[in-house]
């Protein structure tokens, strides 16, 4: 009964404003699910940040799945720290906070001041052989990736977007949406950084071995064993900081085909995870749009962006904010004494 | 051979940032066409701003097209100068400079700093029963959207979007595009603010029998003269503003269906002005993505919106500068020390 007053109380205040009803579209439903999940009809953004986990896989040092080299995670990281890379670019040309976790990069990455570290390993294990995790690695990933949301939370951010970085991972998001759908493996390899069509081929092959080496259709309920199988530790951390931020009703961002594969798997071990979560944008990589299906999500923008790094998320902040700022900014037709429709 | 020469830099710039090929999607078209539009590979985007021009319609006064009272037009000018209205909200949340001109709404609006006064007469004629305009009214649209524009661009913008705010003209643009494509004018009526199918009915004959009246086909190649028949004081001015903009080589933001029907007879008049532009988004409004088509225009953004105001412009501003920053902003693999694909 009291959500339902809110409810309504939200839907007025928008349908009141100076414009015609409906008129601005998504933006309409973004503010309505913002207000909902801060629980108030006038709510408000604050500090929105990105987390980007990088973290290598064992099977990018096979390259059967992966045109660049695993050697790549980590110096992108190098470049995330200095500034030079893709998230920076638009996250300083939005506003938006950047904190960078090694969530386990097989290189050592030495400290610095914008580096959480946070390592489960050096890379996880190739899963071709056996589980990419242990349950001790799979329990300290979870643990950090709730506690890295949670300090930023702390910090005063009321909205997070994650990204990732891990040479090799959309091998391993496909292998999780493909045990979690029950949809073939093929349907969701896409040619991530860019495979060409041989490449493509051995990828497939590689990963539908996988699939049935691990017969992983028998942990399609069980998001922590899958992610033991065949996650990786930045995909485990983010299924953390998923977890944490919806118990905290922070508004979450979600990015690419990478981070909505982990929002897959959060949303197997806490069904309530989606309603805090508004899908940035629909990218390039073959299985996103069907992932965001399945999780029924819409997304804000269609840019025909591969990237991951959270740069979907950092480009649909603006949206985000202007939504929540029209809900508090605009006049309503009473208020600016602007007549509304004869029927 | 010194555009192609440069056409090569842009592109090898782009391709040499760290990220795959074509990853950025869309971002890369954006900051190619930035780039070409400045000739530089080093492009730079100042001070953003947004132009809404207002203008009532005589025939909005008969109701026939218009589920909102032609008093709306005034009303909204009074909101857009107090900054309650979605395009000051939007502008403000993005950092996006606002200018409002009266380009001849039917009631007087008082002199206020932040009016550009531009009066062409208290409103159009009904072009039920003649020109919209005299031809000296349409002489006076073009020259002043011309100056509107140029004073902001020496100003120090080199981004200008164009917004508009007339009850009554999105009928004024669907006589204008199917006068233009040959294509039938109901395929060009859609519900602008709010019509129910029964206005929608009365919306569609009242123009099918304008267009005939007019037989406007005749003007299909000459836009001076379709404007004059049954375009809008807004609308003219908002034609100078463009073939003004187009010529100083100014980057233009395309917003919704009233705009973009401007644009395609700015298009008539200067054929090269379509390049200049980067559409801002695709309203909800019927005949928009037909529009962008017959302009050969990729919106930026699809949130199914239909305010007009120029905000799906204020909206799209971030996405631009996003793309100008990393074509500036992001390092090389080369600069970065990242290996590049291996394949």
């Amino acid at each position: 009964m009291e959500v339902t007053a809110l409810e309504l109380e939200i839907r007025r205040r928008i349908d009141q404003k100076t414009k015609p009803v409906g008129s601005l579209g998504f933006l309409e439903m973004i503010a309505y699910q913002v207000a909902m999940i801060q629980r108030t009809s006038a709510p408000h953004i604050s500090l929105p940040h990105i987390i980007v986990f990088a973290g290598d896989h064992g099977i990018a040092a096979t390259g059967l799945v992966n045109p660049f080299p695993q050697a790549v995670t980590a110096q992108m990281v190098h470049n995330f720290l200095q500034g030079g890379a893709a998230i920076n670019v638009f996250c300083r040309s939005n506003q938006v906070g950047l904190s960078i976790v090694n969530a386990g990069v097989a290189a050592t990455i030495p400290d610095h001041p914008n580096l959480i570290q946070s390592v489960a390993g050096p890379g996880t294990a190739n899963y071709q052989d056996g589980p990419a995790m242990t349950k001790d690695q799979l329990n300290f990933c979870i643990q950090q990736g709730r506690a890295v949301a949670n300090k930023q939370i702390q910090s005063g951010s009321n909205v997070l977007g994650f990204g990732e970085m891990g040479i090799g991972n959309t091998s391993s998001a496909s292998l999780l949406l493909a045990a979690i759908t029950h949809k073939p493996v093929a349907s969701w390899v896409g040619s991530g950084t860019g495979a060409n069509a041989a490449q493509m081929e051995t990828k497939v092959k590689t990963l539908e071995a996988v699939f049935h080496t691990h017969q992983l259709y028998q942990y399609s309920e069980n998001g922590f064993a899958l992610l033991q199988q065949v996650g990786g530790f930045e995909i485990a951390q983010m299924v953390g900081a998923y977890l944490e931020a919806a118990i905290q009703r922070c508004v979450i961002v979600v990015d690419g085909f990478i981070a909505t594969a982990a929002l897959a798997v959060a949303q197997l071990i806490d069904p309530s995870v989606t309603k805090f979560c508004i899908a940035a944008h629909r990218s390039a990589e073959l299985g996103h749009q069907m992932a965001l299906d399945w999780l029924g999500l819409h997304p804000i923008l269609q840019l025909d962006m591969r990237l991951g790094e959270g740069t979907g998320a950092a480009l649909a902040m603006p949206i985000i904010l202007s939504s929540v700022a029209f809900l508090n900014e605009m006049a309503s037709f009473e208020d600016a004494g602007v007549s509304n429709k004869t029927s």
